[in-house]
């Protein structure tokens, strides 16, 4: 059984009537239903929660924590940001979904800035697997087609993946590796890009399936806390 | 349950005294029985049986193949190094122990010589985790102790691993890439070092837990078979 | 001066009314003149001349080796391919044109099948650059459009490259890993899709420029031959 | 002509009798005087002077930053190191020495914690070659031996370098990835491990001829600058 958190800002969905109406609940609750399943114990948390709903507690028994944001990046406070970043260190994993992309916690695990090229035109974009092999492309075909979506473009600045798993095309011409993982510390990240919060993407049973893959992709592993620091004397051997 | 088909050269064993006394069964056989759990459905195979153990059908019913040969590289045929090569491809997993870095089917899927540096002097090795988010270093402490072993040592003529996982430190001044694991085709492939014939190796239970972690970690995934070739007409996007 | 030898199986050249008209010369010679420079010293060899041009002594005095093939791949012989790949472990570098993703000499080096999608339907390419910071984009803009090319589709059965630089989109819905980097033994391997022979694709200035780059990072490296095989005895350190 | 800066926190020199017969002039001093070379255009900027030498223009005019630091880390002001990161991502290269590995621009730039083990103890270090076919290795013999250096060991908390060219060997049994590289945005990034302040290690002709290999493979691409954010109307392609 993996722990599952997943965390959204859930904002969009009580402003705009159009993303309303494709996630009336929250894009939480839509992902925690999607991927309900006997292996998955998932629970949700909000930016408007007491810390965020990320408690010292709720991260100490999260195994794989799930982040969807987009407008309320500024509002999520630093200590909750180092709070999870020091938890991904000692190996939660970490599910970073679209606009998370500009997220306080991915762009402080990248070390980079993470911008992207973006376009609202409800194009399509078709996601080709590129690693059929790994376990995230369990079941998937050999490329998803999804009707409408946002474009995101390269130049992606994030450093190479450690695996590049899917690649999109958009209509409009553009491309962008959309499915990235990068081990940091002890523990695993993925990066999905499908999932504009006016497009019913997250009700897509591949995209469903991708996401239900990467959370068991990251979830931890339990190997013996890493010394570091001053290690003397010297062993004779 | 994972299919898994330990194959061994087996000669060794029949040949010298030395190792006959530390394998008396041979190599396949500790290891079979060293590596016995209920998720694992465990056969061998030898160089001496009709087409060394690999028919159509075994290699059909395997999901991971471990493969240890040394001094009977070259009698292992073409067509049988073929055979495997292309279950790979198709996504049989593949751990290639110690002396196996120089085996037919491990330098042709590399595409480079495989060689390296060695010494026998009975010397410690000390083999350190590198990557310990990964689930081939679960369960492993953050190094592991061998008080005799064969030194193998860089440069180890190999592409750069997708991923690193181990490295050895020798007695004698040397250091080794250990753990490395390569995606090819749809299959995944996972080199480990440690394992000359001489020494008790193979009933550390440290290592025994990282062949069986590689071996979970190389079990194939189940995606569409990619699509190649001739892909007409263009369609209207 | 960085001594370069293009090779091109000329074959389509001689035999296709279409290819004569872009490339009259053949495609060797227009790569010869577009790439140029006071620091190129190019020779030319091709499939038809005596050990198809590619003599031990020729070899031995080339710095970058440029491959172009398409419909005599198999007219390579094996004994030339072992000779090219022994120079490549020795640091030779190895530029991989179109086509040639099939030719015997990159399938050695890879050991995978090296298959793709492909389709002839003059569709648009545009060729993205996704590591901006590699030598091999200098110069170049964020993307090169190419009018019409032959269509390149993943999944490209290749080893994930040690370092991925461009990403093609194709107007009929595909997309590719297009410039490619691969370290094996002590020589650089770059792969660059662009170039049908139907299309006057190496005349183009953007083109001309990736190649010309991809020779320069490609040029051998000086360094002490690595020492392999038995290493005794050990020293006391 | 390439544009270096030579930066030391240049505080031990000052302060520790021991240090400063090695380095009687700091350690950028030492570092200026045997790099220089005609292709080489060196200047030196320490933390005590305003903005600790790492203005706009002194940035704006360095192509690639060398960077030492230890007791001073913290001394180093916030917005400088958000100076520094920034021009990373414009594309000018880094090259991170010993104990820089826990400077503040190293860490924001690897998003870890970037801690590791070590030891005082005057021991051996070998540093191998791993990657000989890279041009940080030209000119390097299979190994470096340095009679006494301070223990650097894993784990070291960094991503996994996007190329491994050194792997250091330490008579108290650790090993340690001593040359990594890292593209981040449009800049280059070296760390090297030795060189610890007691120690004559930055007299060595080798350790300085891996330097200088590192400034020459870091200094900046010139590249289109990426475009990023919005990017409409949808071209019809």
């Amino acid at each position: 059984m993996i722990n599952v958190t997943i965390w959204n800002e859930f904002l969009h969905e009580k402003l705009h009537e159009e993303v309303t109406r494709v996630y009336p609940e929250g894009i939480h609750i839509a992902l925690q239903k999607g991927l309900a399943s006997d292996k998955l114990n998932i629970r949700t948390a909000t930016l408007e929660e007491a810390e965020h709903g990320l408690t010292e507690e709720v991260l100490q028994q999260t195994d794989v924590l799930v982040w969807w944001g987009h407008m309320g990046h500024d509002q999520v406070a630093d200590h909750i940001v180092d709070r999870v970043h020091a938890r991904v260190m000692e190996g939660m994993g970490l599910i970073v979904l679209h606009s998370a992309h500009f997220s306080k916690i991915f762009k402080k695990l990248m070390g980079t800035g993470c911008d992207l090229k973006w376009r609202e035109a409800n194009e399509k974009e078709r996601i080709w697997v590129v690693n059929p092999g790994h376990p995230i492309a369990s079941g998937i075909p050999e490329y998803i087609n999804l009707e409408h979506e946002e474009m995101y473009g390269e130049h992606f600045d994030i450093p190479a993946p450690d695996e590049l798993i899917f690649l999109s095309w958009f209509q409009g011409g553009e491309v962008f590796r959309s499915g990235c993982t990068f081990y940091r510390g002890q523990g695993k990240i993925f990066y999905f890009r499908p999932g504009h919060e006016t497009f019913p993407t997250y009700y897509n049973e591949h995209i469903l399936k991708v996401i239900d893959n990467g959370i068991h992709w990251a979830k931890p592993t339990i190997t013996a806390t890493p010394v570091r620091g001053n290690h003397a004397p010297l062993e004779i051997l």
